[in-house]
């Protein structure tokens, strides 16, 4: 016996639910399963795991395994919510870490119990804070990006003028714009939101600017707080950059409290292959519970590859019962011409707000006018 | 023209190499390195990039493009230096940002030009500087973790003590190990590092107790500073959960300053498919750059799927040339047995630290023997 005795601390039994897809024979993934259960808790050979709560409590448990298509099966694993630790970096550990080095395992789903759903206040405004915020209750929102990179600040200010003056509701900088010489963050801060504010003086709208703030991790909080002090009304966020805990950071910090869009960048290969995170899971649960207000993500028939099916599974993330995480937008972009539009809006409905970008550019040579009509396929 | 011209700003004409592989007939993978050039800098479409500097300098460029297999391409695309503006977050944002969304495209390896590294401190100890902490001159490393989750500080300690009694250079946090209740942070780091002291007063080694310090963004700092007060010799800490950038600032942090070994959890997503980073650029350089002292990665022949040469990759990230960035080690682990210690050794040689988990507790029914006959076969 190696151990005095395992830990005698009663846990509260609460455990929350993770469907992953195996790939394989059915012996071979039911093995697959069985390892999850050992890998993603105790990481120890079956045979020396202690008896007792290690054993019963702490120890990944198979709920259910069945076939979901030829050599693919699903499987309900589930975790102690003490194992979690009430921390969205351990939690992600428990659902994914050490098995997203194995081949043919791929999270699903996710389903958290209040007792780990309230340890997390998810986005500060999700769909009905950010219409109050832009005072758009029916329609779809429009959402455009200022580029390209290596324009100065003076000139993306004036794009983001002339977007908010023609009826764009985001104004966000492209997600390569961070501090670089040519646009330096405090500067470009300044002129575009003060851009965005004049066009709606001019027009009586609620347009917000929204700079992109994936910085180094002693700079993010800085220069999400010196933005809002420069009037920005939003933050971009790419957290497969900065750390997913990063973005659900700056949602509950109160002295921020602006709306977040979460870009996908450097995220792609979760979902890309067969081994990683579901669409739906990524972009639209975890998105979510880690305090985006929107979540961008290519759409289908765009210069990306994401299917039909996969951008559904998405939506649906951004609106399923999560206790009292509120629902967030989906925001399908990646190559998004203006004549997408009419299709995408039968299949998003009202509650997504359409990122287009190039496409504005493509549509005609007046870009106040290229504007105007996305508005008006909107409207 | 959409733009009053173009800054006029002149950059430092400097640039960075990424080299891709990629994946389809010639003029398909031709086409994903022109797209790369576009989707990585000004995501704009081509025929609207502005002539002038955008189009001459900041737009990536393709310096070379080569067959490497059937329906395979090598090719390097350079960047401007002025792209990544000094930051870890939009450095890796250029290399693999949007396009980790597109498929068939790999991230093989990084060249970067003296004034970009100078951006970074890298590793603070790196081979040397931890070999002296350990004062362990010619032999390769021993390296275990407390384990399995769910047992108490006291027992956790208890095995730490064990450890560090029969020779065990690094005894780190099992990855799983974070603040539950079963183990909490402050109680389990006082404990395991007092026990691994009192075996370093009895033995005369320098054997360090290394915590895992990934938590939720706001506390990491706070851990750090509180686990290098109680005693511990350095940090465990998974990039893919907390961010990279996180590990980077740890790293240069003064205040803080104890050799930090990088854990690959969450990161699997990246290297197992064909779309992605190599395990050479992932878990060699950018650790490395990182500022990982250790870059822990599952060996081949162990319960992971790496290959030989997916592991030797690795290793010669580890300590090819990058301007001042000190050399790292190896941390090969993920289920090895004692018994493939001696062939492993012929691959890595000495400067190597070996991650025996489980296997230690495998080999024989008492612990201390089987530490005893880890050092034993390394000297």
């Amino acid at each position: 016996m190696f151990f005095s005795g395992s830990s005698q601390l009663t846990l509260p039994c609460e455990r929350f639910l993770v469907t992953y897809r195996l790939w394989g024979a059915e012996n071979e993934a039911y093995a697959k399963a069985k390892d999850i259960c050992l890998e993603q808790t105790v990481e120890f050979p079956d045979e020396l795991v202690p008896d007792g709560i290690i054993r019963e409590h702490i120890l990944g448990r198979i709920e259910s395994f069945a076939a979901c298509g030829e050599n693919q099966y699903e499987s309900v694993i589930s975790y102690a919510v003490a194992t979690a630790a009430g921390e969205l970096t351990q939690l992600l550990n428990v659902v994914f870490g050490n098995i997203s080095i194995k081949p043919n395992i791929r999270v699903e789903h996710l389903e958290l119990p209040e007792s780990l759903l309230k340890c997390f206040k998810g986005p500060r405004f999700g769909r009905n804070g950010l219409r109050e915020l832009l005072d758009v209750q029916e329609r779809p929102l429009l959402f455009t990006a200022l580029k390209p990179m290596g324009l100065g600040s003076k000139e993306l200010a004036e794009l983001a003028y002339t977007f908010a003056l023609g009826g764009i509701d985001i104004i966000k900088d492209d997600h390569g714009l961070s501090n670089q010489a040519f646009c330096p963050f405090e500067e470009r801060v300044k002129l575009c939101a003060e851009a965005v504010q004049r066009a709606n003086w001019e027009t009586g709208r609620h347009s917000i600017y929204m700079p992109n703030i994936t910085a180094p991790f002693s700079e993010i909080k800085g220069r999400a707080k010196l933005a809002k002090d420069l009037g920005a009304g939003g933050y971009l966020i790419s957290p497969g950059l900065t750390g997913l805990d990063l973005m659900r950071e700056i949602a509950e910090d109160e002295s921020l409290g602006l709306p977040i869009i979460s870009h996908p960048a450097f995220q792609g290969s979760y979902v890309l292959n067969q081994s990683g995170i579901s669409h739906h899971a990524l972009f639209g649960q975890i998105v979510r519970l880690a305090g985006g207000d929107g979540t961008i993500f290519p759409n289908f028939g765009g210069r990306f590859s994401f299917s039909r099916e996969e951008c559904e599974g998405i939506v649906r993330g951004t609106a399923m019962p999560m206790g009292i995480l509120k629902t967030i937008f989906p925001c399908p972009a990646g190559g998004m011409s203006l004549s997408s539009i009419p299709e995408s809006l039968k299949i998003y409905g009202k509650d997504v707000i359409f990122l287009v970008g190039g496409g504005l550019f493509m549509h005609g040579p007046q870009l106040i006018e290229n504007v105007r009509y996305f508005r008006k396929i909107i409207e």
